[in-house]
């Protein structure tokens, strides 16, 4: 069967998917079951249950999560320096009885959510050096992801477009050129829009789709939701079927190279 | 439930498929089995079992596709007038005994395939006024699909991009024009390559998408007819969630106009 | 020299230039002088003063339009029938002493102002034999562009994209489909919106662009009018030095084929 | 006048060329001049003639490029370290007595002369404590750009694409936030391939445009680089001339938020 392994771990399903916007719990619980996820993204600091025993008391995002059913990613949303960041990972571990799979973030600024790659890959070596295994949000830069995965990073998450936007995949060359030189896999995460642009990154060949904004912001986040559990195993079985060459008619000869664009 | 009604008929499926291109007729049977495909189009004057007696005796494709799986979408390819064309499909209601369900295409050249729209609408007021329900390949020109909506056309199939090109959907502007305005079902056919160009069409708000080299001419038929399958569902689901706006970034103001591009 | 020859006429620029839209007849004035273009086109149903002696009486755009700086081309903007448009051009004919060369527009609808190719095809035949030299804004169809050339059209002018959208090109196969195929200029027609688009047009062989609310729409229309000079001037420089391959990569062999976009 | 002011200098042409890949000299030169390229970079390392007194002897890339007419801009191509690159700044600031403009490139392969951001962004801060008016090659990362022009470069230099492909801009946004953010000039660098990719890039808003395959490898280079000339003025104008708004028709209040693409 085709699995998705993550360091440690192996996977059915390679669409990733995070908690933030929802309306309410139930309909984030909603949303989650029906994309088929396994790994569930929340940020370390946008979760009170985590650190707040009172927040802990009421029902919350751990309670819709069950270990036995997903395997949380803690993010480091929020931090805009390695050390935020690095602490707000070794945080999660202690919180989470050692969990040591983290997805690691670190922000350039409050406006693009782009990332910071001179502190990422700061933070990056750090976290590797201290035992996580470290899938990293990354610009589209391919000698950047090459230097993630020769760290020791077990995935490796170009942005499709900037967090939140729903623009899809702005460039394309630069998340095939990591594709085809990553040894880790490759997972799209922030830009995706809609089912398609989901179904584009497995096609290129990424080995899985993190996404938020596009479910949970949908006008019904729920059928959204089925949408994408879809897509992304259209793009994947796309991908493994070999599509068609693209060619200007159904004349096997036709050339699509010398054209003007 | 989400259904398609196309003239008479209703189907659950909106992935209709073609029969040519494959290796041979097992692999022709896997393939549109697993497309979930209700309607399979295959053309009059390529098919000798529905003509040929000696034909008829051996397995043909008729076989693969019993009537009661499917619904026959006899098509008029090859035809370059609007007479060849009226011919053929009055040919194929004798050969189906009074089936009276065809798909109209009036070719321009053998080298584009693209349609000829003054014969094909010449062809369609005909085959209409002689009592077919005409689903009908057309450009992507606006007033002409309202024309054959007008007409009395059961449906409308404007093409995403050249007849086995692979090349998706090349004018979006046009396409949701004619979806827009229509009062009959929109399907694109022609021109999709990948199963995210059957998203994308039917997050645009096609009713239906047919192809045939797609899956036919992709390394694995079979594993892309299921890939198709998941991409339609994908991108009606999509279509039906609403996807959220697109924004340059996660602020809930970001400006999209005024863009230089 | 690298001149434009258009049925008996022949032009050292390819831009063409419309005279609507502009805040008076000074700002008009300076931005199509500007603009180097020697075809100007002016709707014969919008200009008062060539119908209505009251009118003519005061300055006027034909006032800035002097005959031995510029060719006339008197369009049929506003037409939605052959009918409309044949009688407009004969008008236009006996208005301007005999002058033939026209622009043929026969529009579908309002809203989108996107041409009605079957009139558009009723209204060319009619004034081809009525020894018009006609120029012919039509659908991006190949088919429907090869069948207007067979008539006798001296120019083709398929448009980019809808009137007054600034949208740019929108299908780049049938543009270059109908420039490979053609024996008389095709010259791109609406749809233009800044100055790349224009160098687009010509980088794909077209001879020629006319535009006008790229250019009167403008925040500064004389400079976007020297823009438009240069830009066309670019585009047929770049398209008669031709342009270097695309690639992937600087090395030679790097493949553009086979990938999944 | 509209003038580029880089660090102290100020010039005319926002055109910039290289002097590689030319079929000879005299090409290269008449190339050259038919730019206006008032910046002509050259690479240090492949410049014999700055380094070997036999190669000085023969007639060589400096004498086609006289001091009072043009801006020598060493570059350092080839280079895949800091510490390489800042050697090679130095060695050129020798050898050019005392030029300290200098282009900064450190690379992070040869396949695709993609830059190592870590690697650029030490050497742009030692060369600029250095006392170099540097300008930077970058990937087109906001986050990094930014950092480069606190670090002190005088120009910031994103690349549109690979080195070599002339595949034009592929991440628009990504540019264009550079743009609005920036204090000093950004040029874009790298990946433009024929006229049209040349304006998109100035319409943006970029102040400049560096190249060199996309002349010295089109069929004509001489007639090319004459197209690029009036590339760069069309679409520095545009951009000052402001384009109109995009919009799906010519009727004022037509939408293009919300469309599904």
């Amino acid at each position: 069967p085709d699995t998705l392994t993550i360091g440690t771990r192996r996977f059915q399903s390679r669409l990733l998917v995070g908690t933030g916007k929802y309306a309410d719990l139930d309909q984030a619980d909603a949303a989650i079951t029906a994309s088929g996820a396994e790994i569930v993204t929340l940020a370390i600091r946008r979760t009170p249950a985590l650190t707040d025993p009172e927040a802990a008391k009421k029902r919350n995002l751990l309670d819709i999560l069950p270990a036995d059913k997903y395997t949380l990613l803690p993010n480091t949303a929020g931090c805009y320096s390695a050390k935020d960041a690095v602490r707000t990972c070794r945080m999660a571990r202690e919180l989470l009885d050692g969990h040591n799979l983290v997805k690691l973030e670190v922000l350039g600024d409050e406006k693009t959510l782009y990332p910071d790659m001179a502190e990422t890959l700061i933070a990056a070596k750090q976290l590797v050096d201290d035992g996580f295994e470290v899938m990293v949000y990354t610009s589209d830069d391919p000698i950047a992801a090459r230097r993630l995965e020769d760290m020791g990073c077990v995935a490796i998450m170009p942005l499709a477009g900037p967090i939140g936007s729903g623009l899809g995949i702005q460039n394309r060359y630069n998340v095939i050129e990591i594709v085809e030189n990553a040894n880790v896999p490759v997972l799209v995460d922030a830009g995706v829009g809609t089912a398609s642009d989901a179904s584009i990154a497995m096609e290129m060949g990424c080995d899985g789709v993190l996404m938020n904004t596009a479910i949970a912001q949908a006008q019904k986040p729920i059928l959204m939701a089925q949408a994408m559990r879809h897509a992304v195993i259209a793009g994947r079985q796309a991908f493994l079927a070999g599509r068609m060459p693209r060619r200007r008619y159904a004349s096997a000869s036709s050339p699509m190279t010398g054209l003007p664009f």
